[in-house]
């Protein structure tokens, strides 16, 4: 620790950040020595040796950082706004404030890429010291990155590496309280640099909750969620982040533009709307005035199990349109059903289960075990609302061939919903790569859709000539269609970046081949831009530029995010 | 009919308009010859004499038009791309294209001011044609003004009156066609220029609805209600048009702005929700897809009573926060209740049931009559669905201290929804004042609105000197909570529009003073644009004037709407 962080006021050094190097705090990892089936599926479908444990060789101490840029005057005049302990120039917290957590990040950090850093680290308090540094960087031609967990898999949170004037990380980790809970109406105004956990504890604790659960949700903020239009995995029952955010208020040079918490408006194009996924650009989100809902008497979640992916997308679109509204909608499809397995403890949990009821599929039903697809179902509300929908849900699930496997995988599903990236950061560990892509597309394109997403993956794998391994889920279900979400892996050479855009672009073309949408949740940032003109045409991209432009001219707000320019 | 009306294509002179000097088409008109109660309830509420029918004594003879400013060759170049029984320059259509219908329209057109009426009404057939106008109309410096039914009440049609460039009013009404129904998605691609009942028609020939049935249904475009952020009576089910909007194609200056119809999407600032409220700021719609359902296997709509304004509210609430999913909440105050019985015929409808009920009411229950309000709750699905949902809403409504009143009300409100503007203008032609205000606020802030709407209303009749009317409902509930609807209206003096100006004020502020919008489903045009830099911030009206900047620097499309520069 350096002198500079031992300055640091008590509520500065109380912000929480992710590992430089990972996901995730120090001593959390994932491991696999209680999942014998794991390592040999992994060699099996990727041909990567997993060891126990490992060390990734990593030592901060290694890092050749660049300096900071930062005038001594910048320093000082934000020093005399947030006082001096809330201001950071050290290498680690520049550091830990360079990437988000996209594999591209991680490649980056391990092999010492540091292009360009932020230059200073700055902690307000509150929203007026967010105004005073908003107008000290437009009147001193700074650049402003608003940071919140640090969770962005898009490249939202890095400085363009030709950014040649004084780049700020804004860290909003100090202003994470729910400030006030409008219990008539189920209102919070919650600051945005709340982290997931946190906010939740404050809402539970007087019995609500905000019901929005990304992947991310233990290192992300509500800010975060609203810069990037985040989606949670209950959002069948809570909605996207972009229904849950009622109220705003944004920094805006000079002064706070703030949108009235009300239900519904017909104020014009809606600015509430270009806040959200606004990336940062147009401003910094000080507060969201978020819808929350009284904590569920009753929550279960039940697996299911389909003799096919086409049956179990079947399912979840009859479900959709049923008057059943469960809490979460999910199938995996056959392959990533394979690798739940392959995550199980024997004895217990998904893959015990799944075992035990093998005879009976093989003979009885005459599965093919290989295409069999698992299912998650949530359920939340009143103990009548949970029979009800579970009943509406059963009738469904049989008619299109499928079965209840009961609560167990369910639970187990619960409390590993968010271990994910930890297990992505072990399998880099042994020389893998690993990422996701995720879209929505109407009903009527998700076959399509996943079935020339397969296609690509795999062209590019042969095209990098790895053995290559490609998964994905539904999840998310809305009236006129679903989000698909794919997780991809192989092992990588001496070029991992290189090989990662190859395989990432030719599943994001995909997409946009298909009818569907560049991203579902995770943002545009710097990643997703190449397919922007093609997504919301030539046309939207010079509009949203304009505003971000008219917005923003002086350019310092995250520039070069969403759209490049 | 003038010779230039003579000269127009068969299809052009297909396209509805409503009458010039008011709502609806010739000949049909309100009457209360039936209606006992109602000629003394008015003269009772505002001092009002009606007698039955009523000559306006209105004449097109009579108007003064100002001549058309646009040049031979804007009409020659126009003719060119529509063809030239498409092009229309005579008086009659120029004043039909001049003003929408609310109060102050029809006041103004009444008393023959056409300070701005548009040079040119432009028919094109398709999008092409569309996009030949937008280029021409960029190229040669016009004004474009869309113009769909003409039903808008918020003074988005017409030209600004300082307009020195000719100005185009674009009718949308032969792009009047559902393209396409992607069936197993539940999608529909509509052209923006289909009024209400053609789509309607045109979906339930093969089973599908909208659901979106405002006020102005009737009258009133796709295109509209995207360009206005309309809400529909049964949007508790279906959704706000921004709900149900999910693709849209804009022509913009060189091509067009095309938003993929997908469910849900993370790429930016939302594009669609730019659009969406736009009023023509941003370019011409030109197409919708947007989510539709199949039409319910069952509808109905049952009538309540409750003791008063309060319970209703709390009622609402309850249902709302219900597992319940009615497709309508609606309750009227106590003085929309009064209303309600006095334009009831006897020996049916409403005020009879409740005439038989009085006896009960009074004595078993000891309600105050006076204080009594009228609900509806509409039920759409399958039959299970439906008799469910009466079943939880009938827990919440005994809980709430009030009563069933069966399905005849209810089958009586649903024929006559669209009425109320016929009424209006009845009652305009006895000298009377009659329009609406509408907003959205958190459920907590609803009794408050309404009780300082009231006496906001009641100041501002005492300031012109007249007796004046105010009564209102919510219908539309969200999780967080509801619309407000008030009508009021007043036997005005000389200068209507001053008066009415007066009253309208006083209503729009106590909305923002009292936290909720200036608006929940009619937009903003000229007519809500002094409340919205308080609604929206300052700061917010700056950014949506530059996105309006950005995207019009040549201030081509409807200039002057929404954020008046």
């Amino acid at each position: 620790m350096t002198d500079v962080q031992q300055q640091k006021s008590d509520t500065v050094a109380a912000v929480k950040h992710m590992k430089w190097w990972g996901w995730g705090v120090e001593g959390v990892a994932f491991h696999h020595h209680d999942k014998p089936a794991f390592a040999p599926f992994v060699k099996k479908i990727v041909g990567v040796e997993l060891s126990e444990g490992h060390d990734t060789g990593l030592d901060f101490a290694d890092l050749v950082v660049p300096a900071s840029i930062a005038a001594p005057e910048v320093v000082e005049s934000l020093e005399q706004i947030v006082g001096p302990g809330a201001v950071a120039t050290d290498d680690h917290d520049r550091v830990v404030h360079t990437y988000g957590k996209s594999i591209r990040d991680l490649i980056r950090i391990r092999a010492g890429i540091l292009e360009r850093v932020p230059d200073v680290v700055v902690y307000p308090a509150d929203e007026a010291e967010v105004q005073s540094i908003v107008d000290l960087a437009v009147a001193s031609d700074l650049v402003l990155i608003p940071f919140g967990g640090g969770s962005n898999i898009v490249g939202s949170l890095e400085p363009i590496t030709t950014e040649t004037r004084t780049v700020i990380s804004l860290d909003m980790g100090r202003l994470d309280r729910v400030l006030d809970i409008d219990e008539d109406s189920g209102l919070a105004r919650i600051q945005a640099g709340g982290q997931g956990p946190d906010l939740e504890a404050q809402l539970n604790a007087r019995g609500w909750t905000l019901g929005h659960f990304p992947d991310s949700f233990t290192h992300s903020t509500m800010g975060g969620w609203v810069a990037t239009r985040s989606s949670g995995m209950q959002s069948d029952k809570y909605g996207d982040i972009a229904d849950i955010t009622k109220g705003l208020r944004v920094v805006r040079p000079g002064g706070v533009l703030a949108i009235r918490a009300v239900p519904s408006a017909s104020t014009g194009p809606s600015l509430r709307e270009m806040i959200i996924g606004s990336e940062g650009r147009l401003g910094v989100i000080t507060e969201v005035t978020a819808q929350v809902h009284r904590l569920p008497e009753k929550r279960e979640i039940l697996a299911y199990l389909f003799p096919s992916w086409h049956d179990g997308l079947a399912a979840m679109q009859a479900i959709a349109e049923s008057d059943a509204h469960p809490s979460v909608t999910r199938v995996s499809d056959a392959h990533e059903t394979a690798f739940s397995f392959a995550t199980s403890k024997p004895g217990k949990g998904i893959s015990q289960k799944i075992t035990d009821l093998l005879p009976t599929l093989l003979k009885a039903k005459g599965w093919d075990i290989d295409a069999m697809c698992l299912s998650f179902i949530g359920y939340e509300g009143s103990p009548e609302h949970v029979a009800r929908t579970q009943k509406t849900v059963a009738k469904i699930v049989k008619a299109n061939r499928g079965m209840s496997v009961g609560t167990g995988p369910g639970k187990l599903y619960d409390q590993k919903k968010f271990d994910t990236p930890y297990l992505r950061d072990f399998f880099m560990d042994h020389g893998g790569a690993a990422d996701v892509s995720e879209t929505a597309a109407p009903w009527s394109k998700l076959r399509d859709v996943s079935s020339r997403v397969y296609a690509a993956a795999n062209q590019a794998f042969d095209q990098i000539g790895k053995q290559g391994w490609i998964m994905g889920h539904l999840s998310h279900s809305y009236h006129s269609g679903a989000c698909l979400y794919f997780t991809f892996a192989f092992e990588h050479g001496s070029d991992a970046e290189a090989e990662y855009d190859v395989v990432k672009h030719a599943i994001q073309q995909a997409f946009i081949d298909t009818g569907a949408t560049v991203s579902h949740h995770h943002g545009v940032g710097l990643e997703h831009q190449p397919w922007m003109s093609q997504d919301v045409s030539p046309e939207g991209v010079a509009v949203m530029q304009g505003l971000f432009d008219s917005a923003d001219p002086g350019r310092v707000f995250n520039p070069g995010k969403v759209t490049g320019a």
